[in-house]
């Protein structure tokens, strides 16, 4: 499907200040090296001209604009997606969201808030957790936007027990590609009037329509959390035990697997010590609640499973300070590892969760196979697994060759356990071929279809997902 | 959209025996009553053929067929839809999967079960209660089937705390109008691997592929409940305590509202008397946990709340026997109502929460204004109103007249209040009008372009929902 483009002129640059002004039009010498990649820098290339919208009219206008010109349009966050989601592949106008930002109306009678895309997920936590509320989808990236989370339906640590991030979208408002401008959903908790295009939107990573506004469903607070570090002998042992815990009475808010070695990144990139660092793999458990008996019922009920299941020890985190020191920990293992190497590239697989230990163990054995660095860590509870293969000193050609055979192995494994190829980071550019792969044709051909109704001009994030 | 279709003959009977067997392919003229209508019996159409299907192959073979003869097929289950949804508009095919009701694996480890479309929701309940596991969507009709329930992506009593049908479907089998069979989602907790035609597809009315198979996700069942009983002076006193009954600690699993009226029509349909039936409106809240402690600081919590907002009285209802006396009543609002007219039809709008009442008080008005009969019950949790137009005995013109301009004021007034057309019901044929008004030109151009892409000869349950 792609398309050729229209060669972008100083005309066009002209024409998209006149929308936006001169300061927020950036050309494309201009443009700083940051807009060129994501978060993995492995995908690669110059937008002819960078735009920082302000306002849904401006994003129209913009839309408006491309269309009639056939120019393609990258739309953009805090570009801290892995897998060159945001990435000009074809040059053309990047949309920067990032300067839209602001809190738009806090609804606690309906418990909605309604926000730009711009604002990042901190903010969003802070902003509603400073009043007694509550945000549940917690990916790692905080300094992700929520357009960057709608994006590619982000699912975070507290998936296990609240869900995803489309379960919270209420409604949106996007941009076509032909620049219309629509409202999807509502302040409403249910609906049933139509077939669901705001369900469709999210997770479409900006190949449909650009999200220009939203508002998310929020809960109360929890009163009361606490987190369980619990060890174990090797993994296998760890994962064996999450089916288990979550079949109990409470569902837990988070079940995070970890190894040693991947701790041991951790302490060194933040130069801190992590609680324990004596086992080979771990269980991190939180649970949450309203009261402070609901959630020790819980995490009693689900320790004494872990030490049924083998267990080593129980530690638990009760303090704002100790949970801290272990949250923070998970919360840098991306970045550790990204530090530890030279370069790495990932593999967002979703299996089955009774497949987890069986995948972990595969990607282990893979290093082996490949004499290559593998690192893993993620969300026992729900099956999404982050598995980090580390370039070191490889040479280029040696660490391409080795990357495409260890993908090839990852994605293959996953698809025979029954996974899927992204539990939470999207498809972008990077995985095309292996979503391709795991597609049969009736789907593509849907997804194409679908594509090229709401872009037949093939504008809008061109060279993603599915085109 | 409407297409001109093949007149069904002797030989389309005979292929589609030779599909099917004899048995179960039955001819225009030996079709029972039931199946030319649905539950409110206002849209009317005789199939020219009714299918058994018994199996996924037999309903990808006959959808081979109708593709290729371009004959209409309109799936169905047990009719108990309210809005000509499953009804032979234009004849041909009527495809009953309501044989199709096995149970096909239950997943304890991954906590999903899947099934057939068939299975009936009350059916599902007891299948995973008697084990342990919970279902949460919960709508009043129990009989429908849960192929229904994923096509019009019901709500029920527990979307407030729970969310909608949408929420628990981690996978799909579908089949689609050209008799192509696709599998969708997976046994997995998230997916961000493409474009979600599983979201799509829910909720879509059987307008764009034929449920043959659903894997649902299960949570384990909350050991203790209570239900409070809240009488209140009037309507609005009651809808005014909800915002703040939701913004406390624990959110409540359901907040029904009900009218004495409604209860002295459940009460003389079951011959049985309700707990309480001297104030003018009422609460109905429940509240569900893994303990009695944390159910009874939410309880508590939310009786207070009561109280200061006006509430006459607390009945709390902790008993089984006692628990089944209200929801038994709460179950057979519907049928009471219908029991007490001549017909009927309803409006199943869906408002933002703090407009319940306002919403309730205008249909209230109508009565007056149009001289008619007007009931409602409803999810004052999550705005999801079901208001009942009573015929009594007006003569059929007058009905009609006087049905048209009720409606129009209902989804007039529901659009002002920023609700939607169907919060749980569905569009079906009945409530096409209504939300082609409600939708933006945009987004009745994308829903159209959807429809094609699935279905380019327009042969599945045509006449529904966008065509």
């Amino acid at each position: 499907m792609a398309a050729p483009y229209k060669t972008f002129s100083a005309a066009d640059l002209a024409a998209l200040r006149n929308i936006c002004g001169e300061t927020r039009v950036i050309a494309r010498n201009e443009i700083g090296d940051d807009f060129c990649h994501d978060e993995l820098s492995g995908t690669r290339s110059r937008p002819d001209c960078l735009v920082k919208a302000m306002s849904t009219a401006e994003v129209s206008a913009v839309m408006k604009y491309a269309f009639a010109h056939n120019i393609p349009v990258t739309p953009r966050g805090s570009g801290t997606g892995l897998v060159g989601g945001s990435v000009a592949i074809y040059g053309g106008i990047m949309l920067d969201l990032s300067g839209m930002n602001r809190f738009l109306e806090l609804d606690e009678e309906n418990m909605t808030l309604t926000l730009e895309p711009g604002v990042l997920l901190m903010e969003v936590g802070k902003f509603v957790e400073e009043r007694g509320l509550f945000y549940p989808p917690d990916p790692g990236e905080k300094t992700a936007t929520i357009g960057g989370n709608i994006s590619t339906n982000a699912g975070g640590m507290r998936a296990v027990k609240y869900g995803v991030t489309r379960d919270y979208v209420r409604a949106l408002e996007v941009v076509l590609p032909n620049g219309e401008i629509m409202e999807l959903g509502g302040q409403v908790a249910k609906n049933s009037s139509g077939y669901s295009l705001k369900d469709l939107i999210a997770g479409s990573e900006g190949t449909l329509a650009i999200v220009t506004r939203a508002t998310l469903r929020l809960l109360p607070l929890p009163k009361h959390k606490i987190s369980l570090l619990v060890p174990f002998a090797d993994l296998p042992a760890a994962i064996k035990a999450v089916p288990q815990v979550i079949r109990a009475s409470a569902v837990p808010t988070a079940v995070e697997f970890m190894e040693r070695e991947v701790i041991l990144a951790a302490e060194q990139f933040l130069g801190r010590k992590f609680p324990d660092n004596s086992a080979d793999a771990y269980l991190l458990l939180t649970f949450d609640g309203a009261s402070k008996t609901e959630v020790a019922l819980a995490w009693e009920e689900a320790a004494d499973i872990c030490l049924k299941c083998g267990a080593l020890d129980v530690f638990i985190s009760a303090t704002q300070e100790r949970n801290e020191a272990i949250w923070s920990a998970r919360g840098a293992f991306l970045e550790a590892i990204k530090n530890s190497t030279t370069e790495m590239d990932e593999c967002d697989v979703v299996v089955p969760r009774r497949n987890v230990a069986e995948f972990v163990m595969y990607s282990h054995d893979l290093q082996q196979k490949h004499q290559i660095r593998i690192r893993s860590f993620g969300h026992a509870g729900d099956g999404n697994l982050h598995i980090y293969i580390l370039r070191d000193e490889l040479e280029e050609k040696v660490w391409e060759s080795k990357l495409a055979a260890v993908f090839d192995d990852l994605y293959q494994k996953a698809s025979e356990l029954g996974g899927k190829v992204s539990g939470e980071h999207g498809i972008g550019f990077a995985k095309r071929p292996y979503l391709a792969e795991s597609l049969s044709p009736a789907e593509k051909t849907l997804m194409h279809g679908i594509k090229q109704v709401f872009d037949p001009l093939n504008i809008l994030n061109p060279g993603k997902v599915v085109c």
